[in-house]
């Protein structure tokens, strides 16, 4: 969804380039992410982060890995940029960047991102636009050339038609199920519950009583 | 589910010796099901029939189909064929078999059956029961043992954790989506109603409100 223009959001941004990195710095960082936080660990990116509850909640519950949350408007990435900035808890281990998530691989090496989110991605529900999806073809070789082999691909909508292409669009591209990696009516799932960190969307809509669709998978390790 | 028994199921199966096919003798039919038909042309099988109504639905509607309707249960196989015996008409591309699921590779050469549809089977849902869901890999290579390369599996259900067994099931075993081949809300979606045949439990379940899960896919050709 677009949120409404903010006029403050540009100004914010250039005032926090520590934490909101735009899409020319990001290319010259390809490489370079580990130096950008305190601690090096595995980074995690969320492409899609819009107003940014889930990765500053998973930055908050997983100190010991590197987030970075990846999105295309302005106004929104400001205010999850400022969500984690008025955070009560210091986050060192998160950042944003304000881009293209066609651009991923303009952004990082390949194995620099151990795991990739993407969360209530715009479901563009017409046939015409299938290649804007996030889970379309060329969306996932970006994910591959950033994610070491065998790296993993977590999805989650309230969206039933998206849910139900990207399923086909997992299986053509060879993206594999984990084990028990499929949840029809994840908030019905107490075992997976546990571990369930919600995004705006996912509120909203669980609290409607629509089921919230969930996917891990892993790309395939090349055959030796 | 399991019917009480009836007293009439047994007496009526040996006298129906021309629609009901016994476990013994359908050994015997072993690559020669299609002399059985009035007609030859494809045949298509579901294993756990239940009480018929999918398969005599289907019957009615392909004529120029075979069906076999494949049952473990005495008292809903012979409920299942009475049910195609009555009705008002003549059903000559139907039979059934009194048998196990388990042993469809007995009663059928490669390539003899050119489709297998699996209906709200039984969910067994405690993971020691996992080899008896008729998507566990032991059925799943014995269906592909009587398809043809490339051949079809249709498979519904109202249960969701035996849909999301089966998703993960399927892809391990390498079978393969077709297009568009996955529902989460089979009655919410107009294009696949239109040839959709119900089964009692699915009339049931979907009237009650609950999703109606469909996956439509494709046992992988051997690469050349």
């Amino acid at each position: 969804m677009r949120l409404r223009k903010k006029m403050w959001a540009g100004p914010w941004i250039d005032d926090h380039a520590d934490l909101v990195v735009t899409q020319k710095r990001a290319t010259d960082m390809k490489g370079k992410w580990a130096g950008l936080f305190a601690k090096e660990q595995p980074i995690h990116i969320e492409v899609g982060t819009g107003k940014g509850q889930f990765i500053v909640g998973m930055a908050k519950k997983y100190p010991d890995t590197n987030f970075i949350g990846m999105e295309i408007q302005e106004s929104a990435v400001a205010v999850a940029a400022r969500k984690a900035d008025e955070d009560e808890d210091d986050l060192p281990n998160l950042k944003f960047i304000y881009g293209d998530g066609a651009g991923v691989d303009t952004y990082f090496e390949k194995g620099e991102v151990a795991k990739v989110f993407l969360n209530f991605s715009d479901p563009w529900p017409k046939s015409r636009h299938e290649t804007r999806r996030l889970t379309y073809k060329s969306f996932l070789e970006g994910y591959e050339a950033i994610l070491p082999e065998g790296g993993e691909l977590e999805f989650k909508t309230d969206n039933r038609g998206l849910f139900e292409y990207s399923l086909y669009s997992f299986a053509q591209y060879g993206i594999t199920f984990l084990p028990n990696g499929i949840s029809l009516d994840l908030h019905a799932d107490e075992d997976k519950m546990v571990d369930n960190v919600e995004t705006e969307y996912e509120q909203k809509f669980s609290e409607r009583g629509f089921p919230i669709y969930k996917f891990q998978g892993a790309f395939k390790k090349a055959a030796k």
